[in-house]
């Protein structure tokens, strides 16, 4: 079956408000197994509302719309629904009930009192937490129009209390849908490995970029979840062997997600010391809850006196290498995991610019050092062509060094 | 001028991705003063892509599509925009010298060399901090349509350095747009204040949130920048006067920027001693370009032995109050600062959950101490109502920390 989902709000247009009832919506019709293939964005503005339910109903047999319910927005939703459907405006006796439950003694104003009004033989959805009631009203020959209140916290208890039971009864099929996540291949060059996987129609396979990763989504569509995960399974199997060991999880959420909880299986603990990356590694690694377990200790040494007076780095040292050099790195990862008593230090020295380069050691040039029982390893990320910012370079270099974290626990040769 | 947004991407339909780029897109519009009357989303698949190209260039001048110009397989845009108009794909010279940059001396792929393809005639917009250039190519008597890469991250960039300065040159008039940025107020509190301003057409005047701060911004538009900028001055006088001392910048784009710029002009200089905050205080700090100059040394002391060791914060008193008290966040401030031999010193401890907290101390309960000649000033930020998350703690409290310095260096009360 197929869906569609129209938003109703100027202050969507605006960009005042980011939408995010549709993905809301999207990911609830996309688990019942429904086809959402469009989506709308319409103002409070009766005329252009009845102009996308038209297109809607050409081509979807299920309408979702949200906003434009509560008391203050004239009821712009209903009576233009009821308009398109041909259907009276009539007070419903099982709303006007939810109202005055709601409003127990209070004085329920008229305004209020227009949300009991809903289109002649409307299905009253009920809203457990707030006053307007949707509903769905039948249009078409199998179609439905589900009007949602546009508050995500109402819209999303309603789609699960209320929605979810009565579209049940009309899907056939269920969707199940996995992320690989990696770290240190491109989008291009993910693609390349996996292009004739790409065109499957059941599973779909698609390469998604965020945040300097990659990630490939696998989704399988079928009768039961039990049969859609059983259809996803070899696909899943065979980008595995394709991409390999730069594949860090595939139920975690980021890459510090999938370190912290090796950290924590293992009782193996870290310690930082970073230069140009500021303190965003070890802001990284502490956006895992119970990171405290396995992080004691993170300095941001910013000044070559810092570095001495905290890590012990000789002034000598400092002035015939300079600070960012593969001993400084190295020098800052075994001395700040001694400091902590860790089993596990990093060391980041670098230029993330845009001033501070040279010939020599241009803007964008790190190392990041790993120092632990077994040794020391270094990685030297290299700008190579142009120049993506401060953001870009710090983000890298902290990326770099989790996944050096991750390969070292996973057994994996580590650079 | 009319104006239609297309969202391209399959994950948008799924709900995978919450749609945030139609929201950047309409807000750059409605600045510009373009009417964005309709917002369609439609999936990775060339046929309803062109459904929804036909239909918005029956409606609107301007289309701004995003999504769909990286160099995988499934990127469909340019093609389909081509057929469209009935243009040929080709190479354009001036995108392969911009990828060619892009690249350096790393191999270019064949799927990334797709990216140099865009219909014929098209205007190629740089993209400056990804390898997808846009294009704007032309329709019908006077129409564009635009095409955008998806992340957020380059679409926002590329409104501001490409596409604003190409919308400009089609229209008679220029924009004059400040945002004027607070610390500490809410943006229904701010909006009470101005809602009489925001009924204004030209100037406009409207309040966003976002990352826990909110501004507003007045953009006014006239024949030349001259007159635009004369037609602002007295409405940003207003606000100004209205909104008081939480303003903390109007020429700034964060709170840390308005900060290191305030620390860089005195020659101040600040250390900072995190717990619940994990570095992402220094990180913000350091995320401005210069920071090294003002900015020594930063510790994460996430466990009370790294507290003891590094700060000398002696082990009774973390028995007796515990490292969540006023006491260890002024004994940290103090301490960090005589380390570093800094100006001022920032002590941060907490609960930033979802664990940890005890009745005593709930989770979402933070001490910030600010340590100077001056004296030690205490901020206790409590958690109130709902808990909004380990993120929003941890943004909060260091942005609290931030304003602390700001206030102190602009000689207003701290608190």
């Amino acid at each position: 079956m197929k869906a569609e989902i129209i938003s109703i709000g100027t202050e969507l247009l605006l960009g005042h408000v980011v939408n995010s009832d549709a993905a809301i919506i999207g990911r609830e019709l996309a688990a019942l197994g429904l086809d959402v293939v469009n989506m709308q964005t319409v103002g409070d503005n009766p005329e252009r509302l009845l102009d996308a339910l038209s297109l809607a109903a050409s081509r979807a047999d299920i309408i979702i719309t949200s906003g434009g319910l509560g008391p203050t927005d004239d009821d712009l939703t209903k009576t233009t629904v009821a308009r398109f459907t041909g259907r009276e405006l009539v007070q419903s006796q099982e709303a006007l009930a939810m109202l005055r439950e709601y409003f127990g003694s209070r004085l329920i104003t008229p305004n209020q009192m227009n949300q009991a009004l809903f289109p002649a033989g409307a299905t009253i959805l009920p809203n457990n937490v707030g006053t307007a009631p949707g509903c769905a009203v039948p249009f078409g020959e199998n179609g439905f129009i589900i009007l949602l209140p546009g508050p995500p916290s109402e819209l999303t208890r309603m789609l699960e209390e209320a929605v979810r039971p009565f579209l049940l009864s009309l899907s056939d099929s269920v969707i199940h849908s996995i992320n690989i996540r990696t770290f240190g291949i491109g989008e291009g060059a993910a693609a390349s490995l996996i292009s004739d996987l790409m065109q499957s129609a059941n599973p779909t396979v698609a390469p998604y970029a965020s945040r300097g990763e990659m990630f490939v989504r696998v989704t399988a569509k079928a009768r039961t979840a039990e049969q859609a995960k059983h259809l996803a399974e070899p696909v899943i199997a065979d980008i595995r062997r394709r991409l390999g060991d730069v594949i860090y999880g595939t139920d975690v959420d980021s890459l510090e997600e999938a370190v912290v909880r090796r950290l924590l299986a293992g009782r193996t603990s870290i310690a930082t010391a970073e230069s140009c990356t500021g303190g965003l590694l070890a802001k990284r690694i502490t956006d895992v809850p119970g990171a405290s377990e396995i992080f004691q200790l993170g300095l941001v040494t910013y000044s070559n006196q810092a570095k001495t007076d905290l890590l012990g780095i000789s002034s000598l040292l400092l002035s015939e290498v300079g600070a960012v050099s593969p001993e400084v790195a190295r020098a800052m990862a075994a001395s700040v995991r001694k400091l902590a008593k860790s089993d596990i230090g990093i060391g980041i020295t670098g230029i993330a610019g845009p001033f501070g380069g040279t010939p020599q050691k241009p803007v964008g040039l790190v190392y990041i050092a790993l120092d632990c029982e077994k040794g020391c390893y270094l990685h030297k990320l290299e700008p190579l062509g142009r120049y993506l910012g401060r953001e870009w370079v710090r983000e890298r270099a902290s990326g770099i060094a989790l996944d050096m974290v991750r390969r070292l626990l996973d057994g994996l040769p580590v650079y």
